[in-house]
């Protein structure tokens, strides 16, 4: 994600609190009372520009959706998505996913979504990547029992490295795809980077990983 | 693996019992006797002409090896190979993996190799596929506890399937690359369907899975 500062962007963020949740370690254990509706919660770690959650969640009215994003100048783009969609079913978070045990409490989340997140190729910031061991644990502890994973990427070594990093961790792999866009399947909504990287010809990873509590 | 009939393949491979075992069955539990020398026994499933197995064996002096073929009219161009090579530690078995039981005890062997395994891309005959579930259960009753499974394919379907038949039957996921012949690893060697299909520009997929007894 290429950063540009935005010094307007934290005003702004305060200025819709309604879209942007402020303060959400109010609102942990108790999620449902943020959104109209008492339903699933499904989140998505590392949201971007939010292309991603807003058309979930205009798919699928019956999910609660929240696009986690750590950079002020990211969210803001996501941001005016909503405004303009104004969806009851989706709000944002501007937060680091490394403090996700902060907000959310165990059961508050049924599903983490990861798109195109950063690779951190080099071994030395193993660690940073939203697929290491301390990430699957930090998701465990917020989620359901049974909870899921999905993750898709166009990077072939960030995706071996999180089979294995799910493999290692207990998580059973329910759904693979090594050819994503050439596998049928039906009804998938693009990210901005997935258009973007399969444009260029890139082949789109996917699976999906289950908790087995 | 395209078959010919060879009429003359049974006779060939009864007069070589030094290399192709007859009567397997005899050393279950003793196949050290059949070896020059006791030392781990690293199996190939579905060895087809033998190359892998034949370089191997050759490469890898103190591990003894085992080439398993189901088509004597496949087995016979092993047979050829193994004459020429004369390799103490290596031997064929021309049988049937579905009766691997049959012929090994627990613990008899260290490591199973799958190489280009037939696809059966049909959902109907998934119970022949070499990762399928039964399968994996026949290969952890003839291994030591933490036996491994190395595999490599070009066939997506096959990889995908196997990686989740692998995960949902409790296998650990140690090693996994999804371009191969890319990935810089040292000391590969080729079986005869792997420089084919490599050569036709497909990519080769490899994991490596342990047993965690
Ligand atoms: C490569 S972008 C992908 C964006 C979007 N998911 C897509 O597919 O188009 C990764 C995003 O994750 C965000 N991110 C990375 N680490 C994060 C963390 N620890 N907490 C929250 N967001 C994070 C980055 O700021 C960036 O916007
Ligand atoms: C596609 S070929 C690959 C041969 C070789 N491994 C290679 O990579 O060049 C698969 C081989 O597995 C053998 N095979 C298939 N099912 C088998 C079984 N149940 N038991 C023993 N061999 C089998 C086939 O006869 C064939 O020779």
């Amino acid at each position: 994600m290429r950063l540009r500062n935005k010094p307007w962007a934290k005003d702004k963020i305060e200025e819709h609190s309604q879209y942007i949740v402020a303060n959400p370690e109010n609102s942990k254990g108790n999620w449902h009372k943020v959104f109209e509706k008492d339903q699933p919660l499904h989140i998505e770690v590392g949201t971007g520009k939010g292309r991603f959650i807003t058309e979930m969640a205009r798919a699928n009215p019956e999910i609660n959706y929240m696009g986690i994003e750590l950079y002020d100048s990211v969210i803001v783009a996501a941001l005016d998505r909503l405004i303009e969609a104004d969806l009851p079913n989706l709000k944002l978070l501007n937060v680091n996913a490394a403090d996700l045990g902060k907000y959310f409490a165990k059961n508050d989340v049924d599903r983490v979504y990861l798109n195109f997140s950063d690779p951190w190729p080099k071994i030395r910031h193993e660690k940073r990547r939203l697929t290491y061991k301390d990430f699957l644990k930090l998701y465990e502890d917020i989620m359901v029992d049974g909870g899921e994973i999905h993750f898709k990427t166009d990077n072939q070594g960030l995706f071996e490295y999180s089979l294995m990093s799910f493999s290692e961790y207990g998580l059973l792999l329910k759904y693979l795809s090594l050819d994503f866009h050439k596998s049928g399947y039906e009804g998938n909504i693009m990210t901005e980077y997935e258009e973007k990287f399969s444009e260029k010809g890139n082949r789109i990873y996917r699976c999906e990983v289950k908790y087995q509590n």
